[in-house]
């Protein structure tokens, strides 16, 4: 008997309304997820406890699919729960419901893979995961930390059902269209029509002018309405505004700099709706806080027969043991923490004076663990010596201690008797001597511990409960244990016990561990694999095998394997197939698709060398594979069991995303590329600039105007302008409005397609990358960036502090960094000059400088971050910054002369002359002609003769300019000691500042060396 | 343990998905009702099945109560069933699914109240009852007709459960904020804030601009999806813009005249997306069509026992019923079944041959019964004689016949033989003697019963299933007895049967009716007293006993009784109470509530005589009654089982009015009623004409310049000053804004309250009676409805055919009956003009010649009804129609006259003037002066002195006018006789003409003759 949407929902609310959750209803404005619903958005703020469950058909106008993607709805229902605070086992609670709703984790694979939740547009973010069930998100899990710009405290759990996407998995479907809704109707019957329709509305039919005047008419009665502290009013029209912010955006009407706008003015709303509604519960006296006693403690979650053991005494070293037990961490969270922990245990005992031997770390996603093979069962008992006064201060000349003794044994609590006089460094000092008995290693650990769990550190934590510790994921329990003792300790809210817990497909069944010794075996016993590299090893083996199976390659990069194994504590690889047809889709897609939606390791014919880019980091892919094959291998977590059963979810799944780029392609491959371009001008790029259209017209005049600059042939040159022209129009279409990194991918894709020349639809492809490899591409990319800089500073746009939500940092870098790479010598101020002039706006001198140091700013960190001094690179840039590939090259020629032994007699040398030059006053420092026959010293006239010999012209590098001073040196030195240069008498001083003036003139233009390190 | 608003929903989604309901969700945009809902609204189109159910949070602005009412709400919780086709049993699913939240029949009082559902904004209708609860209206149950325009075939069952009262119903509980929502939160602690926050928002902060801007932005949007086909989209912008419509509506910013062209945009709307959703169904070829099985057929309701009882053969005379079970009929239906029934049985009988004794009609809301006594068992025998050819054509002198006897007897299907020759009317003729055998009575009541109940008319009837049959509400059994013998027919799917049904408290037990004897003995040992009289005696009697136990009198008028009487089948009256607080609200408002919204009996102290005005009706009400008491009397339909119960039960809906009522009072009296006025610029009256407050103005100025007119004095003219200044400001109060039909009544209370002069106060309450009293509440109404015709004419928005949505009928009707009643000599042409200069449109000759002619139609329609003949108003008004006083006088006058019996004579001499005159050619009928010198004969000259002697002025009435006439009649007839009036001879004719024409003219201004019968 298959399930049914309706079945799902009526025991979905059974089970929460057991758990003592509110039955809530749907939200009556257009809402992208449960999470908008004031059930949740304000609920979830100040002290308040709340449980709450709810169904929510969810709007979101960009994933449409016209019905004809099998799982991809424009609205879905979503199940949402909200805990708060968190009841200490969501984890188990959630798959509890799945079990009342049919699905018995022994049969699936259930995944929790990390998920940092984000939404701008409420200022709100928490951690969690994405729940998977044989592939396929099912659930949204999430520790919200900030709602509406506010922090929450307590947090609350949320638990978002996919509803269809479960009802597709529980009947093992293909698609949701034939799935039963009840036992006469199916999910398609009902639903189906209104996909198509809304589809077509959002994207073909929705009138962008009107959702524009909507969106205003919203937003500014959302003002309204906090002006007057109505939150709920307020945030109905936030929800309002931003589902008619989604419908502009599903017509591909809004530019990046609207975007920011709006995201912007909805992030405040958000925020201030927050606000109010916290003022107002404050007011109100939290009435909801009236109860407490119902909320499970968080300490019942450990078992109770963990302290129940006599605790035996240790007299002998024993093995220790702390593991760490949490909820699923993400995978490069618990390589971190291993890190971390290989490092600070040792430390950590030590500074606790505990001896041990060999310490191992090791851990998955639900376990670190340390073990430290025979550690002492005491501290050693300890000396402590501190110094006093000398001895000669600290007793009378009768050996009676003097007040200075006294007092200082005081101070340590000692009597003078205990005082000791020892010699140190030649003199005699009183000692205190302090013993320390050494305590037993299980009080000392039941206090290092907590240390040691607090020192870890991640990149992103959270909180959960009242302790208020923050961690990658929520603590769950600790088992700790000195040989067969129990290590009390508390931290978390949690107490350290002897029970851990297995599998998840298991439903975690506690397992009792007697001793340290034992855990290890105990863990393999119990399926897991504790290490991570035989995790990797295991995956390895079977994921080539699997391929090979099939005459296949696995694609398998080192990153996806180390994060595959970190997702998983028993690893079973499968294989998995798709249609071959899918395999018309660009490689890219499919890839993506399969490596980075699904962490499946992609399977291909045998290897040839061959590049390509990896859309989804934008670096280029050094890796070499065949042609793609229609499969992968999927690592489930778990064992064989009902393993087609896996295979064919994740198969469904697979198939789904593939269906979903599928539809895209073909809608899109309906024109032309070129007919997507003059859609570009309902695009906005920014108010005050225009909208992509017009950007675009910009980049394609920049891009001929660039061209003697980058000396490009005339092909070259048509081949620009036709790249050019062409660049944007890939940001209309479907694939890439679903998938933004394939921008740039898709193009190149479709141009081809188009039979536009190789070269064009190459450079299309590359004007994303950092660095475009053709001379095409970057010029394409060049006209792009510096279009961007140029127009967006006028704008008033540019970064600040850490904003830089056009990413301008990222586009000056991509000005520069190629053009190093291909050493083209092209000239900065020029080009911003060129491209200021085709801005809508005025680019006033004061900009353009602006934007050239902003560049020469981003210049200097290449160059440092390529391993170039600090001072050198400085040095250089001070005189030539608009030329990116030239003053690489100084920077390398003058790095190699900072590095010769004969530097210190180099630098000094030139330094005198620069010096002086600088101490005159002003009006004298003007460089004149050197007054021959006013030379009146022979050292005056040698360096005459010195400079007349060895400058034959302007040195047009470091090198030349310093194989110049090399060779004035002797004359240079000889100079300054015999000559006094600032004569008083005037013409004779001047003359001697023109001669030196000659050689500090040198590095003009090429670097101010003052500002090198010992100058 | 108390009910908690979540397990009530659970219930219900548990109940009707076992009925095989699809549970859906809510709707994602704002709706006034769950027929909003797309699952509703669109899918009871067309002929598939549907069944579904789903809660529906229903917003309505002008509901909102600041969380301060106990059960009116802004958003309330709908419970939402539709069955499509109709099961056959829909009431008794429905009364199941009350016991399965916990809602014992036995212990309440569950009635049927008539509701005649229309929706104009969706151009839907339907019939069916608001269920009360002890008085709490708790569901709306529904046979829609028509939604969105279309007819529905199938008809769908719509129930409608009001949550939140259910709630408050099932806890016994005075209001709902307490209840609980599920075991640890209430009602209150989620939705009062809610409450408080959206009623602001509502009724203070909305912007109007705003909403008005977001109500054309979805209006057009809807219009665009349409124009592409998309139904849903569509749907989704209208339900929109209905809502935008309602926000602005309840800040009192919609005027008459916009709310009638939104209505009208919306409706249209509506229609178009339903006319479209038909059409895509249809190209789909009705997919949800594909099973039938699953459906209780109609039949099956009827017991299946009825029939299996062998039929004894009558031949004796004996007792016959018919018993018409029907679900529960409105009271006026009832009666006007009974009626028919008692004119067409005895009827249907006699036409059928079928002889009886007494006849006896009577009915309950769920039955009609006829019993006739001693029924006929057979039809006599009878001859049928049909008159053939005259004898002497029909045999030879053989006596043989001839062809034509021949071709009769055929004709009939007789030989020759059977001809028969008889006497008629002096001759002789053949007969056919056609012999029809009496058919037994069963035979013949099976063919006649079914005449009978189609026979039955309704105002107002409705289709329910496949039969296609309409009735008032559904006909679900019928008994039809003769003696003990079951009297099979068939009729709108059913079968005639032996099984009545009891009490629906009782569960509407079947009940075996063994005999038409036997049948009444057993309705009322079931408890049903099943004659209208009999009920009303016993509810007569109840009532006053019960007032009379608190020392009062019922306010008991004969209308409220006759429809009590019609609304239950056992009644059991019991006295309830209210806070005396609630007695300082105006009594038309406690009475209104009382007796219109609950049909309850309002208590008084013992009479006075006095008059007030009923606001519901806006007649005067000439009983008289002492001051209100805190009782009322409700009438059961049950037994006296848990009567507290149903007392507490009602007195909290009765508080929970009054509650609101003085919610409003309250908040009006805050401000003095002269500050409202300036806010009746935010209402539009009409576009062209400006806002309310405009048209206040215009009337201030009108009724100054009818002062004259009306020829007030000083004083009066000072009050109808300030009584037109303040007329409308009452609108903008919120009792008003929420309970329309007190507008006047408040205006006149708040005067009052404020210390107007109570001269003042009476005109304002007066100005929406038909025929105010005062002079200065004339003159007020008068300034009010000529400014509406005026205006609203002009403005091109005259009634066309049966459309009125202005009420101008009966505005002009309110202008000539009080004129008429007071007498007053007003000149409406006069009137009209001065009206049309104030006016903000041009109102040309042309208009005000229509506004005129328009008056006077409708005066003649006054004078008519007032059973005045046709052809006098005709006359009188032909002459004079400017001054409905005078009219009216003068057809009085003439009408005595046509009366009289010597009219005969009087009338032809003056016709013979008017239609000589009529005769003669255009140009001589000019009347000129007489040349007595001209006159030559005998009568000429005699008719000449007598109307010199008669004639001293022109008569001012048609009394003295045909008083003249009478006097002129014996010289009139002589000058016709014997004078050739149209002589050869152009003088003389002309001269006579003229003689003549002093006569017909007569009667110019005063009535036109030639209008009378008998001219």
């Amino acid at each position: 008997m298959k399930s049914s949407l309706q079945t799902i929902i009526l025991q979905l609310q059974q089970f929460w309304a057991d758990k003592g959750c509110l039955i809530g209803q749907p939200y009556y404005t257009q809402v992208g997820a449960g999470t908008m619903n004031p059930s949740t958005f304000l609920r979830v703020l100040g002290p308040e406890p709340w449980k709450v469950a709810y169904v929510e058909p969810s709007v979101r106008p960009d994933d449409g699919r016209y019905g004809e993607n099998p799982n991809r709805l424009q609205m879905h229902y979503q199940f949402q729960v909200i805990l708060k605070p968190d009841p200490g086992n969501p984890v188990e609670l959630y798959i509890q419901s799945l079990e009342a709703i049919g699905i018995d984790p022994r049969e699936h694979d259930i995944r929790l893979v990390e998920d940092n939740w984000e939404q701008l547009a409420i200022a709100a973010w928490g951690l969690g995961w994405e729940i998977w069930l044989d592939g396929q998100e099912i659930t949204q899990f999430t520790y919200f930390q900030q709602v509406g710009g506010q922090s929450l405290d307590p947090v609350s759990v949320e638990i978002t059902y996919g509803l269809d996407r479960i009802l597709i998995a529980l009947n093992n479907a293909d698609a949701i269209w034939d799935e039963p809704w009840n036992e006469t109707v199916k999910y398609g019957e009902i639903r189906r029509r209104e996909e198509y329709e809304h589809s077509k509305y959002y994207y073909e039919v929705a009138d962008v002018e009107r959702l524009r005047q909507m969106y205003d008419l919203y937003r500014l009665e959302a003002e309204t309405c906090l002006k007057q502290g109505l939150v709920l009013p307020a945030h109905d029209y936030v929800l309002k505004s931003s589902h008619a912010f989604g419908s502009m955006d599903a017509r591909g009407a809004i530019g990046v700099a609207e975007r920011q706008a709006c995201f912007s003015q909805m992030r405040d709303l958000s925020r201030r709706v927050a606000e109010t509604y916290l003022e107002q519960r404050k007011e109100m006296e939290y009435p909801l806080l009236k109860d407490t006693g119902s909320q499970v403690s968080h300490s019942q979650v450990t078992g109770s027969q963990d302290h129940q053991t006599a605790q035996p005494v240790h007299l002998q070293p024993a093995d220790f043991l702390l593991e760490i037990g949490v909820e699923e961490l993400p995978a490069g969270d618990l390589d971190a923490a291993i890190e971390q922990l290989k490092v600070n245990v040792p430390k950590l005992l030590d500074e606790y004076h505990l001896e041990h031997e060999a310490v191992r770390v090791s851990g998955t996603p639900r376990r670190l663990a340390v073990l430290v093979e025979r550690l002492a069962a005491r501290q050693p008992d300890r000396e402590n010596l501190v110094k006093g006064p000398p001895a000669e201060r600290a007793y009378g000349p009768d050996g009676v201690p003097t007040p200075a003794a006294l007092g200082f044994a005081k101070g340590k609590g000692l009597t003078p008797k205990d005082l000791e006089v020892r010699e140190v460094e030649g003199g005699k000092y009183v000692f205190a001597v302090v013993k320390q008995a050494g305590r037993p290693a299980a009080q000392v650990l039941a206090e290092a511990l907590p240390v040691l769990v607090a020192g870890i550190r991640f990149d992103k934590s959270m909180r959960w409960n009242e302790s208020g510790v923050a961690f990658s994921r929520p603590l769950r329990w600790f088992v700790a244990l000195l040989g067969e003792t129990l290590l009390p300790f508390e931290y978390a809210g949690l107490t350290g016990g002897r029970t851990t817990r297995g599998l998840r497909p298991y439903n975690s069944p506690e397992i009792l561990v007697p001793s340290a010794q034992a855990y290890e075996g105990l863990i393999k016993q119990n399926g897991i694999v504790l290490d991570v590299e035989e995790r990797k090893t295991l995956i390895a083996e079977g994921v080539r095998s699997l391929a090979a199976s099939v005459g296949g390659e696995a694609l398998m990069p080192d990153e996806l394997l180390a994060e595959v194994a970190n997702l998983v504590e028993m690893p079973t690889p499968l294989l998995g197939s798709f249609e071959p047809e899918f395999l018309a889709l660009p490689e890219e897609v499919l890839i993506s698709v399969m490596k980075k939606h699904q962490r499946y390791f992609p399977v291909s014919s045998a290897s040839v060398s061959r590049a390509t880019g990896d859309p989804d980091t934008g670096k280029r892919n050094t890796g070499t594979h065949g042609t793609l094959l229609p499969y992968f291998v999927v690592i489930r977590n778990g064992d064989s069991e009902s393993l087609d059963l896996v295979r064919q979810g994740n198969e469904h799944v697979v198939r789904a995303r593939f269906a979903d780029a599928n539809f895209f392609v073909r809608a899109d491959l309906k024109h032309k590329l070129e007919d997507f371009r003059p859609r570009l001008a309902t695009l906005i790029f920014q108010k005050k600039l225009g909208s992509m259209l017009d950007k675009n017209d910009r980049m394609v005049k920049l891009a001929e105007s660039l061209a003697p600059i980058l000396a490009l042939t005339d092909v070259e040159r048509a081949n620009v302008q036709r790249a050019t022209f062409l660049a944007k129009a890939d940001l209309m279409t479907k694939m890439v409005v679903e998938m933004t990194s394939l921008q740039g991918v898709m193009g190149r894709e479709y141009a081809r397609r188009d039979g536009e020349d190789p070269a064009v639809a190459t450079a299309i492809g590359e004007q994303y990358l950092p660095i475009p490899k053709t001379k095409t591409g970057l010029a394409l990319a060049l006209a792009d960036r510096l279009d961007s800089l140029t127009g967006l500073f006028a704008a008033g746009l540019a970064p600040t502090g850490t904003k830089d939500p056009f990413g301008l940092r990222r586009a000056a870098i991509g000005i520069v960094q190629p053009l190093i790479e291909h050493a083209i010598d092209f000239d900065l101020r020029d080009a911003v000059e060129k491209s200021a002039r085709l801005q809508p706006v005025e680019v006033s001198a004061e900009v353009q400088a602006q934007v050239l140091t902003f560049i020469t700013g981003r210049l200097g960190v290449v160059l440092k971050d390529s391993g170039y001094r600090y001072d050198v690179v400085e040095a250089v840039l001070a005189e030539q910054s608009d030329r990116p590939s030239a003053a690489s090259r100084a920077v390398k020629q003058l790095s190699a002369w900072v590095a010769r032994p004969d530097w210190n007699t180099i630098l000094p040398a030139y330094a005198r002359c620069v010096r002086i030059i600088r101490s005159a006053p002003a009006e004298e420092r003007a460089i004149q002609a050197v007054d021959k026959t006013s030379l009146e010293e022979d050292a005056e006239k040698s360096l005459y003769a010195a400079i007349q010999a060895t400058v034959h012209k302007t040195p047009t590098s470091l090198d030349e300019f310093l194989a110049m001073v090399v060779k004035l040196i002797p004359d240079i030195n000889t100079f300054f000691d015999k000559v006094l240069v600032m004569a008083q008498e005037p013409a004779l001083r001047q003359n001697r500042l023109a001669l030196v003036g000659q050689i500090a003139n040198l590095s003009r233009s090429l670097a101010d060396l003052s500002k090198l390190e010992g100058f």
